[in-house]
């Protein structure tokens, strides 16, 4: 059986091509050279297996979503994304596993051209540990302290497909249409962390966040760390097709608001900015829906949920672990 | 049950007084602001329970061991550490573990005035994943492929402690004197990051490995990537007090080669620069000993092992996971 050198050394120790690594895998720490000017921008998430994927879930999958879920908090900031860390762990080394592992791992990071600068392998319970580094000029930056009374409140993509891939991948639901299936568990596995969203965003807004959680756990951040209110009209929320098909109202609400893996983004916009943003993101074929707008508190942070108008007394909160 | 965010707000999101963190913990990743003109070093080690420590091992030298093995990659760098990121996994939150858990995380921090920046919690089989971020000037990184034949091979402090101190935690082996058991137990336990060592040795020396398998295996890293070969004298390889008493000459050597987790730096420097390092490793109470030289390839990286100059037949292979 291999050894973590050699697994280091086969599958994960690939030529890359970015000028700004002085030193890549194979040392004790990697060196980068930040472009002259730039702010480092830095997350890390964790994912276990039974915990934040199925335990039947395939090596490819795994590899992309642990590349995509801090893309996507690199995203929520506005950065650009350049260099990852992974840390793997696992019970036995097997070789099959980590070529489907590695191949899937190297294709989402090309996709955002980044470069894997290190990490380690052990043994242990299947579980990654990814760190991810941008950059942002300084004062650019979206950050969830920054929502500002009168902003607009808007999302990318749509929301809740990932949280019925879940019920599907969980054997919980049986869609309709067999190809939906696909579509949601694809939703579910293979998040597109919304960079070039990002990156065309930041232009235009200031505050952000991905939502990870669900959009009301997720919104509630901004809320508290930028210490306003907000209101939400869920009649508004964006939704695929495949969810205005399987889905009644509620369920595809409660979804959105609290099933979470949807890896889209959630910005408060000043409302003059707003139709220039969704232009921007137009442009490049995403669309921009505005669901609400940021308030002055009452008592405290809270979300004043809204369908067409009229207090929507449904709404849930988000997943958050431990509780 | 406290929930995820009320566990980071409640045990991990302390002030911290570095200057150059324009963002912290507590929106979706980190901003920092390197210093003008400097490489960034970035390192990531995970460490799972039962694998890179007993299941007994307390929450005060879990903490405290993650991060100095992190800090030991910058030093052997020649880094000067900075910013650290935790992900911490864990079946269930208990507030009394997590107390002693996070007082010692920041205990070993402060010591080397390295903040927390960021990470994440998370349900999971007990593991730790640190990434440690540490700043150099442009080539002056000790690098393991920098090693130049001539060198001499030198070590900080002394060797195989931890190796016995694991014999003692694991029940394989009582030692003679009760203090001496304490001794290893907190060379395994309370590992010291060779920082100052290191921010001392970097004026003098290109080439650096810390010490985490063992002399065996981590030299060899060194030899493949310098393209070299190395002769050794265990003769010289530096003791404490607590083996040269407590094992027998080969034992106390086996454990130097084999059994990892000293921590100390292995450092190769061109032989006119060696009394200088000696000398400011010593104006800072710390050891600085001569235990080879690094030699041409014959047919490929090998390390001759001698003892008092005779060939040493018993020298083993250091550890390494998944052989």
């Amino acid at each position: 059986m291999a050894g973590e050198f050699s697994i280091i050394a086969q599958f994960f120790d690939r030529a890359e091509a970015r000028a700004d690594i002085e030193l890549g895998i194979g040392d004790d720490a990697a060196i980068i050279n930040l472009p002259a000017g730039e702010q480092l921008v830095i997350t890390t998430d964790t994912l276990n297996a039974g915990i934040h994927f199925p335990d039947a879930t395939g090596p490819g999958d795994i590899a992309y979503k642990s590349v995509m879920v801090n893309l996507s908090d690199l995203a929520a900031m506005g950065a650009t994304p350049r260099w990852l860390t992974l840390s793997l762990s696992m019970p036995e080394p097997n070789h099959d596993w980590l070529r489907v592992f590695s191949d899937n791992l190297f294709q989402a990071l090309k996709m955002h051209q980044v470069a894997l600068i290190g990490g380690d392998t052990t043994r242990g319970p299947l579980s990654l540990c990814v760190t991810a580094f941008g950059t942002v000029k300084p004062g650019t930056a979206m950050r969830r302290d920054s929502a500002q009374i009168g902003d607009v409140i808007a999302v990318t993509g749509t929301l809740g497909d990932a949280g019925l891939g879940l019920q599907c991948a969980l054997h919980q639901r049986a869609l309709n249409r067999i190809e939906h299936t696909g579509i949601v568990m694809s939703r579910l596995n293979r998040p597109q962390a919304r960079v070039n969203e990002a990156i065309a965003l930041r232009e235009y807004c200031e505050c952000a966040i991905d939502l990870s959680d669900g959009l009301a756990s997720d919104l509630m951040h901004i809320l508290k760390r930028s210490d306003c209110s907000a209101s939400i009209d869920v009649a508004n929320l964006p939704f695929s097709e495949v969810l205005l098909q399987e889905c009644e109202e509620d369920e595809r609400i409660a979804l959105a608001l609290s099933a979470g893996d949807d890896y889209e983004l959630c910005v408060c916009i000043a409302p003059e900015k707003f139709e220039a943003a969704q232009k921007a993101l137009r442009a490049i074929g995403s669309p921009l829906t505005a669901i609400g707008s940021i308030t002055a508190n009452e008592e405290g942070p809270e979300i004043d949920w809204r369908k067409s108008g009229h207090p929507y007394p449904n709404a849930k909160r988000g997943w958050e672990h431990f509780v």
